[in-house]
């Protein structure tokens, strides 16, 4: 135990070393540059093994398919491991079909920044709450942090744009001010394209650090008030939602001022039309999202780039995985959707995007807090594919 | 970690002991007054630390009920555990009302028996399986094992009537065979009185050993070929289902023969009749049940006697909390559903339960698999009421 403490100290020192997204020296062609790269590092699972998973699940000492979604993360888990391990530079690679899967040591990552729409009374809640509840996060106090300890997950807090001065050093936060949040998306575009880049490199980098550290699984979530608006306007615009229908309460808006948070989104939309129009997802991302958003959006795509399952959370999560998605297709095969939350358009959003998550406990509470939980049911798929028998070695009679 | 392996160790080790419930100098008067006494034990929970409980989930630093089931999970758990202490014999008791939540240790039931309706050709598998996998479940190699693994649950096996001979001893088996299976019910009762009064009062004293021994909280599950078709007659006599809308395919039945199926438990319920006609749920379950599915019942009125929270599994351990409810209608307030399994009308029974399980995942395999992944989510709940900070100790603005 102390081992793998001392294990993880290092790692997570490791996140407070200079990182390259934030190197004023990068102008944007450089920049530009570096997110095409992740992007092409992005490879759709080939089906050379599935056969073989399927098999090898097919096999074990139950009656076909009774283990429903648990199987099928199992063969995507074995699918994503083969073709990481066949791509890994070895001088001999005679079975890149793994033995065992494997998602430890495991980190969840949660990226704080606050949002200039919040001007706009979206939220009930107070700004100053976002920087509040990194301290929090930072202290363990925050849901994320129990459901973490609950999974076993490492946590990570990352400070990418909260208002306010910059937070002392701590070894769970990455510092990464990447502005002081977002302007107001009702006037014009919530980033500069620069901003945008950098979060998106952020989190690219974040990831393949973690996965240099020989992390095997990575999670995102979210803090920043006002975010559900930026999530809602992204949905809109990507895919192709109504602003009344994209709306829910968020952190507790009172239901009679739903109908001004989608006029918000409305005129937030107007305001950048040109954008909206062009259908470029990094376009859309600079004028609707917000600074957290676009770093787990690079969480995902750096998870993918390095063949590592991802954990996306709810419906925040997801705004920062249809950019992903817009972006790179394949990154899809890399994530797992843990739940559907309370939130009014999630059941909606997912089934535009054809998923059906893992959970759905009428959560709303960000953080990673769903994708924490998800967590545990995910290893679940590993321990039954890593230790059931299968019929010929238990001598069970194939049902 | 030596230390709780040499516990655990001497606690299977109490399982073994002769079980009274066994005794054959007990006859069906005194069987009948202890099952009076055991159901005499399961108390409702009164109203009386609900406020104390919803007061401190909603001072966590979260928007107020976002953590959904999690939150309904932590009240009841705490109502559940401030009764257990409350009621604790102690010269000191000044607050009842615990500080931290605990389920661990905790304890997963696999009860196994046959079933003479198998005869009648209503599942695809050999009823050789039973035995098979009951000795599979001894090696570690079944779904159940991988998943308790998985939570970190304890795990027995209980052979209450499997065909065939006596299991060799084992640790993690308690030999308890009541019976050689049941009768074919379409000829009459599936069980003699007797037996089934020995088969719930063994699984309330099983449910008193391990509350005896320290664990926290108690799960079951089951294994034996056909007993989803009891599990259906079960449904249909408590619960007024139509055979037609109470059957599915169990391990794999073909779809042209569920019609079979159905007309195998018409049978049975005009076989029985007169126990149908009664309305008396041991009755009911005499002609109608299962050996392992009475045990299952009686685990569940144990734990509830014992104040132990009880994560129900699937289909055939919603049959038994369906006894178990007409028999000690209290028993729910200790009763936690897992999932909402694939097996056609398992959710339709739960909405005449009124109960939403905390999972949908498409399961069907039984065995406890369904309840040993419920109890990562459990857990999770415990660590948000015990780990979170309130907004008054974070410093976080109320919201």
């Amino acid at each position: 135990m102390k081992c793998l403490k001392d294990c993880r100290a290092k790692a997570r020192a490791e996140f407070q070393t200079p990182l390259q997204a934030l190197d004023k020296a990068l102008d944007l062609p450089a920049l530009e540059a570096a997110l095409a790269d992740n992007l092409a590092a992005v490879r759709p699972l080939g089906g050379e093994y599935t056969q073989e998973g399927q098999h090898r699940i097919d096999n074990l000492t139950k009656p076909l398919g009774s283990l429903g979604q648990l199987e099928d993360m199992a063969l995507r888990l074995f699918r994503l491991t083969a073709a990481r391990q066949s791509s890994a530079p070895r001088t001999l690679n005679f079975d890149a079909a793994p033995r065992r899967l494997n998602l430890d040591p495991a980190l969840l990552f949660t990226v704080a920044a606050d949002h200039g729409v919040a001007a706009e009374g979206v939220s009930p809640v107070s700004q100053a709450v976002t920087r509040q509840m990194l301290l929090n996060f930072l202290a363990g106090g925050a849901g994320v942090n129990a459901l973490c300890r609950n999974a076993d997950l490492d946590f990570m807090a990352v400070d990418a744009g909260v208002l306010g001065a910059d937070f002392d050093e701590h070894p769970e936060l990455i510092r990464a001010k990447i502005a002081q949040g977002t302007a107001n998306f009702t006037h014009g575009p919530a980033m500069r394209r620069e901003e945008a880049l950098r979060a998106l490199l952020l989190g690219c980098e974040l990831a393949g650090r973690a996965a240099d550290q020989g992390y095997l699984c990575l999670a995102a979530g979210e803090m920043g008030i006002g975010n559900t608006t930026p999530s809602s306007a992204l949905y809109c615009a990507l895919l192709g939602m109504e602003p009344a229908a994209s709306v829910g309460p968020g952190a507790g808006l009172r239901p009679d001022l739903l109908g001004h948070k989608a006029e918000v989104i409305a005129r937030a939309l107007r305001a950048n039309a040109a954008d909206v129009a062009s259908g470029d997802a990094l376009r859309i991302l600079t004028a609707l999202g917000g600074l957290e958003l676009a770093v787990m959006t690079g969480i995902m795509l750096g998870a993918a780039a390095r063949q590592l399952p991802m954990l996306i959370d709810g419906f925040i999560a997801g705004a920062s995985f249809t950019v992903a998605w817009k972006l790179a297709p394949a990154v899809r095969d890399y994530c797992f959707f843990a739940h559907c939350s309370a939130e009014t358009a999630h059941s909606r959003v997912l089934d535009l995007l054809g998923e059906k998550p893992m959970l759905d406990l009428g959560l709303r509470l960000g953080e990673g807090s769903g994708a924490a939980l998800g967590m545990c049911l995910m290893r679940g798929a590993v321990h039954m594919f890593n230790d059931m028998a299968s019929f010929a070695s238990a001598g069970v009679d194939a049902v």
